[in-house]
C-alpha cells in the first residue's frame, strides 16, 4: 500500500485538511458489533447486538449504566469504553454529591468529547477508539446522544453505530417519523427490527447476542433486559421478510480483537 | 503525490516562509458550509447553511450565542468549535464578574486568535481546524470578525466562509457598499442571497438548513431565527435568476466527517 | 518482510482502526507456556505447564498467590508479569488495610486492566507483554477472568491463555456444560485434559511441569498443588486416546526468551 | 527540488553554518507587503503599504503604536507581529509603572531581539516570521530601528522591509544623505517616493492603501495618519517619472495568506 | 545487513510480541567472560574466569560483594555492573539500618529485576547490557539466581553465564544431580571443571586469571579467593581430558569493549 | 551532496568520534568578518572589521565593552553574540557586587565556555554560532583569549578569527616575536597591518570599517576607537606591498545573513 | 559509508549487543595527543604530549591538578575535559570540608565513571568525548587509573591514551616488570620513552611539547614539570635507535579541532 505521509500522527493535518488519525479511529468504531438508539416523546431505548467471545464465556456486554438516568452502548476499543464510561460515571457522581442533581445529559455527554478533542490535538496520546450511543432522561424528557472520537456529540431521535449501522439507519430513516408518539414496547420492536438489519444473513437475533436497554419516562431508572426477559420482545418480532437476499458485504465485518 | 517535506510539523518554515500545517488548517475550514456575516451602522447579523447529518438528527449547530451581545458562526472541524466557544464564553462571563461589564468584542476575538498563534509556533498541538464570523455589539456599535486558525482576526464589513464562500463574496462585493444604510430586514435578505450562492445548482434555502443570527442594536440580545420562523425571510427572497446556469466546482464540496 | 508503518507506536491507530503494537504484545502472551482455568458453582481452579530453563533450575513459576482468594496464571514476559502482580498485591493488601476487607475480584481485575489501557494510549511506553487467567472467591462465589495486555478482562466459565491454547479451548468448549456442578476433583481432571492437549504429541504432563492452583469454595484460600502433591491427580487421567493423531502446528510453539 | 536536510530544524547547522529555518523566516518578512522607515535629527517617520484582504474589509492595519514615543510598521506574519508587539507594549508599560519613566527604545528593541533569538536556538518553536521597523524618540533623539526574526536588531538612518523592498532601499541610499536636515514635510515625501518603488508599474499609492507614521519630535506622541488626512501628503508627490519602464520582477511579489 | 524496523527502541514489540532491544542487551551479556554458579544443601560458591586488559593491569575484577550474605558475579558490561551493583549495595544497607536484618536474597534479587524492567518498558533508557549470578545465605539456606537484563530473576541450582557459557551448562547438567550433598571443596571442583570448558583449546584456568567467590554455610561472609590462595583448588583439578578435541566456535568468543 | 548521517544533531559522535553539528558552528564564526587581538607585557588590543549593511546604517558594531577591565570582538552569529555578551557581562557585575572585585579574565572566559559545552553535549538547543577575541587586564596583566563555540577557550599571544583570518595568523606569526615589549601604538600597527591582510585585494581599511579596541595598562579601562579618531593609527600604515598579489580565494569570503 | 542504523543514538544496542556511540567517543579519545603514566611501589607519574595550535598560544595544557593528592592527563574533547575535571575538584573540595580529609582516589574515579554511565543509558545527552590517566596517593599508596567515556575505570600499573597510544603501551608492557621498584627520575625516563613512542618519526619530545607529572610519594602534592625544569630530564634520554625505522601508520594521527 502507498504511503500516506499524513497520517502517522494526529496532530497533524493533511493538504485536504484531514485529520486521518482520527479518521482511522472512526474505523475502530466501525468494527465494533452495531449498537441502535431510539426515542420518542417519553421514552429512549438502546438496543445492542453482544459479540461472543466463544463459548466460554457470556456474551460480552455491551451496555453500561452511568447513573439511575443514563445509560450507554458502545462499538469499538471496549478497554477504551471502560475508561470513558467511568469518567461519565464520576462525573455522574460529582454531579449529585456537588450540587445535589442528576447531571444534565447534554453536560455529560460534552465532557467527554472536550475529553476526547484534547487527544486529536495534543501530542502524546492517540484518539479514544471507541463511540457511543448515550440515552438519558432529564427534565427535557428523553435524549439521545452520537458520542464519536473524533470530539463531537450530536443528538439525534434515532441512530446505529458499529458494523453493518447503515443497514439499520436505513431502517430507521424509513420509520423514524412515527417514533415520537411510540409506546416503550413499539419503539422496542423498532430498535430490533433495525439492529437486526446489521445481522449477516443466516444470524438471528437471541437472548443471547441481543441487549435491549430502557428509560422509560420521568423518575424510572436504566434498565438493561438481556437472557430471558428478552424472549417477549423477540417473540414479537416480524420474521425477515427475504431470506434470499444478498447478505450485506461481508468486507464491512472484519473483527478486530477487543472491538465490541 | 510528491511528498512536500516541509510540512509535516506546524513549527517548521517552508524554503518559501510558509507554515504549511497552518495552510491545511485553513483547508479544513474551507470544508465546513458555508456562513456569511454582514453589517450595517446599526445591526450585525450571521446567515449560515447547516449541514445534516442524515433524517435522524437535527441539522447540525452553526451558530453558538457567546454572550448577550456577542454571537459566532462557525465552519470547520465541530470540536475544535466547541472548545474556541467555551473559551470565548469564559472570557465573557469573566469580564462580567470581575469587571461587572460586558467584554469589548475585539479583545474577546484577539484572545482566541492568541490561542491560536501559540499553536502555529510551539510544538505539541496542531493549529486549530475551525474558523469563525464573529459578530457583537458594543460601545462602538455593531462589529463583524473573522476569525482563522493562523491566529489572526480582521473586522470585515461583510465577510463569508467555508465552502464556495467565494461565491457569496462576489455577491456582497457586488453590494456592500449599500449596507451602511440597511434596515435589519434588508440586511438578513443581502445575507441570505449571499449565502443562496454557495449552494449546488439543484439545492435551496430551506427553514432546515438556514440559520440567521440577529444583533439588531445596542441592548439587544444575539438571537438565533430557525426553522418556521425563518419562513417569512426566506419568502421574501428573489427567485433564482438562471437555473440553467452551471453549477460551482463541486471539487470544493468534499464533505469532511465532522465539518460544520 | 514488507514495513507495515502503522506498527512502530503503540499510539497510532492504522487505517483499519486497528493498533499494531496492542497485537503484537498478545502475540508476546501467545508464546508463553499454556495455562488453564475453569469453575464451578462453587470451585474455581487453574492449571499451567511450568516451563522449564533447562535441568539445572526448578521449572519457571507459572502461579502466584495475591490474596488468600485470588490466584492467578501467567503467560507472556515474565518480568512484566511480576510487575503487574505486585501491583496486585498491593491493592488487594491496601483493601485490606483501609476498608477491612477482601478486595472485589473484578475490582481487582479492572484496576490492572485500567493500567494496561493507559500504555495502549499514552506515549513513552509499550503495552504490557503478558496474560493473566486469574481465579478469585468473593461473595458472589468463584470467580474466573482473562486479564489481556490490551486493557480488557473477560469473566469466563473456562478459558485458556498462551502456546496452543486453542487445542485446551476447544476441549474446554466441548465440555463446559458440565463444569457448574462439577466436584472439585472433577474440575481438576476436566482442567488436565484440556492442558494435555496443548503439549506437543511426545510430551506427557509430570508432577514437575505441571502446577494446578485451587480455590475450593468461600473461606478457603488459594493453593498452589504441585510436585509428588500432584500425583494422585495425574494418576486419575484418562490415557491419551490416539497417539498417532498429528501433533499441533508446530509453528505456534516457538519459544520466545523470558516467556512464561 | 532537492531536499536540502539541514532545513528542519531551527536548531541545527547546515555544513556552512548556516540557520535554515531562519533563513525561511525571513522569506516570511519579505512577503509582507512593504514598510519604509527615515529619520532627520529631530524626526522619525514610517510609511506603509496596506495589503487590501478585498473590498469587504479596511485594509490591514500595519503600523502600531507601542507607546508615546514609539511606534512599528510590520512585515510578515500578521499573528506573530500581534504576540511581538503586545509583549512590547508590556514591556512598554512596565517601565511607566516600575520606574517612572518611558523606555529607552534601544532597550525594547534589545528585548523582543532576545526573544527572537531563543526561537532560533531552542527545541520547540519556531523563529517568529515578522520584521519590523521601529521608530521611537528619547533623549538622544530619534531612532530607526530594524528588528528581524533572526535575532538582531540594527539602528538606521534610513531603511525598508517587505516585498521589493530593495526598490525603496535604492531610493533611499540615493537620498539618504540629505535627510538629517529633513523638515517633517521632506521626510514623509522622502518615504513616499521610496515607497512608491515598491509598487507594481500599475499601482498608485492612494489614501486607502498607505499609512503614514510619525514621531514630530521631543514630547510628541506615535501619531498614524491615514484616509482623508494623508491626501495632502499624496498631492505633493512628484508623478512617476517612467510609465514604460518594466515592472519589477513579479517573483517577488508572491502573496502569502496572512502576511501583512 | 537487512534492516529490521522494529528494533530501534526498547519499548517496541516485533510483529511476534518480541522486544528486540532486550534481546540485542542480552547479546552484551554473552559477550562478557564467562561465569558459574552452584549450590549444596549448605554452600554456595561462585567461579568467574577475569579478562586481562593487557599485562599493564591486573585482571578486571569478576566478583563483588554486595553484603556479608550476598556475593555476585557480573557478565556484560562493566559500567552498568558497577551502577547495579551500588543499588544492591544501598538496598542491602538499608535492611540493615531499618530493619537490622539483612535483606533477604530474593528481595534484593527481585529489587534489581524489578529496576531492570523499567528499562524494557519506558522510553528513555536502553535495557541494562550486563547479567549477574547472585549466591546468598538466608535462614532458607544457600540461594544462586540469575539476574538477566530481560528483568527476570530465576533461582537456579548450577548456572552459568557469559562467554561460552554453554559448554559450562553442559558439565553443569551432566553433574548437578550430585551437587546437594557437596562439601564446599568439591563445589569449588566441579565449578572449576564446568568454568574450563569455557575456555578456548589453547587456555588454561589460572591462579591470574579465575576468581572464586565462596559462601560456606550459616554465619559466614561472602569471600573471594584469587591468587595464590587459589593454587591449592587448581592443583586438585583433573587434567583435561582430550587436548586434540575441537574447540567451541570462536564465533560466539568476540571480545566487546568493557565486557566482563 | 552526500548526505552525512552523524551531523544532524549535536549530540551524536560521528564513528570517527566528531561533532558535526560543531564543527559547523565554526563555520559560522568563520563567515564573521575578521578580528584580531595581540598583546604585549603591559597592553592589550582587539582590531576588527566592520561588515556595513548598506550605506543606511552604521557599519555593524564587532567591539563590545564588558566591564572596565574586559572587552570582546566577535566574529559570528550577532544574535548569539549579544546574548552570550550580556551573560558575560552579567558575571563582571556580579564579581563586583558580591565579592567587590573586578571578575578574573580566566573565570570569565570559562563561564561562557562552560555555558557552550552544553550546547555541544545536551538536546534541545543547537552550538552558539559565535566566537569572540577577548582582551582583559588583571592582576597578572594582560590576557588574550579566544573563545570558540565548541566550549573551548585558549590564552594566546596573538590571535584571530573570522573570515580570512589565516591570512592575519601568517602576519602574527611572522612578527609575535616581538610584541612582548611593543608600545600600544606599535601593538595596533601590527594589528592593523594583520587586519589589513584578511581584506580582499581591493579594499582598504578606513575610519569606517575599523575598529580598535585597546586595554592600555594596570587601571584603564577598556576604549574602543572608532571613526576620525583612528585616522592618525591608520595614516601610519606601510602601504601594501604588492597591489598585484591574488585575492585569497573568494569562496572563503560568502557572506552569511546576521554574520558580524 | 554504508549506514549503520544502531548507532545514532548512544542509548540504542545493535543487534551485536554493542553501543555504537560508545564507542565512536572513544574514537575521540583516541584523536587526542597522548599520555603516559605509571608507578612504582612509592611514586606516580603521568607524561603528555602537548598539541601546539600554533605558534601563536602556549601549548595546549594536558595535565591538571585536581587536589593535592590527585592530577589528570587528558585525552579527546578539551571542553568536555574541563567540565569533568571541575567535578572532581568539587568532590575532592567536599571530601575536604565535609570530612575534613582528601577523598580516596578510587572514589573519585568512580564518581565520574558514575557520571559518564548515565550518559551511555539515558536519552538526553551523548557520551563524554574525553579520557583520563589519573594518579593519586592515598593511604594504600600511589594509584593509576584510566578512565574512559565508556563509564569504566580501572587500575594500571602502567598506561597509555590517546594517538599512537599503542606503541607506548607496547614499551610498557616491554618494562613494566621493573616499574614497582623504580625510583621516581628512573620512572619518569621510563614514562619519557615510551611518550617518544608516540610521536612520528620527525618528531621529538621537547620542554615546549612535554609536560610531566609527579606525585613522590606520602605528603607530596601534585607537581606538573614543563618548560626550562624538563630539560635535566630530556637529557638523560637514550637516543632514538633506528632513525630508519618506518612511521606508525598515520591514519591513527587524523587531528580533530578541540582535541587534546
Amino acid at each position: 500500500m502507498f504511503r500516506n505521509t499524513y497520517d502517522s500522527d494526529n496532530t497533524v493535518f493533511s493538504p485536504q485538511g484531514r485529520l486521518h488519525q482520527v479518521e482511522y479511529a472512526l474505523e475502530a468504531v466501525k468494527q465494533g458489533s452495531a449498537a441502535v438508539g431510539l426515542r420518542s416523546k417519553t421514552h429512549a431505548v438502546l438496543l445492542a447486538l453482544k459479540r461472543s467471545t466463544g463459548e466460554l464465556a457470556s456474551y460480552q456486554q455491551k451496555m453500561f449504566r452511568i447513573d439511575d438516568h443514563v445509560g450507554i452502548a458502545i462499538a469499538g476499543l471496549t478497554s477504551d469504553a471502560r475508561v470513558l464510561s467511568n469518567f461519565m460515571r464520576q462525573q455522574a457522581m460529582a454531579s449529585r454529591m456537588l450540587y445535589n442533581r442528576p447531571v444534565p445529559v447534554n453536560r455529560l455527554v460534552s465532557a467527554i468529547a472536550d475529553k476526547a478533542q484534547v487527544n486529536t490535538q495534543e501530542y502524546g496520546r492517540r484518539p479514544y477508539g471507541v463511540g457511543f450511543l448515550v440515552i438519558g432522561q432529564d427534565a427535557l424528557g428523553p435524549h439521545l446522544y452520537e458520542f464519536s472520537p473524533s470530539g463531537t456529540s450530536y443528538e439525534y431521535y434515532a441512530m446505529s453505530i458499529g458494523a453493518r449501522s447503515q443497514s439499520a439507519k436505513t431502517y430507521l430513516e424509513k420509520h423514524f417519523a412515527s417514533f415520537a408518539d411510540c409506546t416503550l414496547e413499539e419503539l422496542v420492536q423498532h430498535g430490533l427490527h433495525a439492529l437486526r438489519e446489521t445481522l449477516q444473513q443466516d444470524k438471528e437475533l437471541t437472548i443471547n447476542n441481543t441487549s435491549v436497554g430502557i428509560l422509560s419516562g420521568p423518575g424510572s431508572s436504566f434498565k438493561i433486559v438481556e437472557g430471558p426477559e428478552l424472549q417477549p420482545f423477540l417473540s414479537l418480532m416480524v420474521p425477515k421478510a427475504d431470506p434470499a437476499a444478498p447478505a450485506a458485504a461481508p468486507a464491512e465485518d472484519v473483527q478486530m480483537e477487543d472491538a465490541s
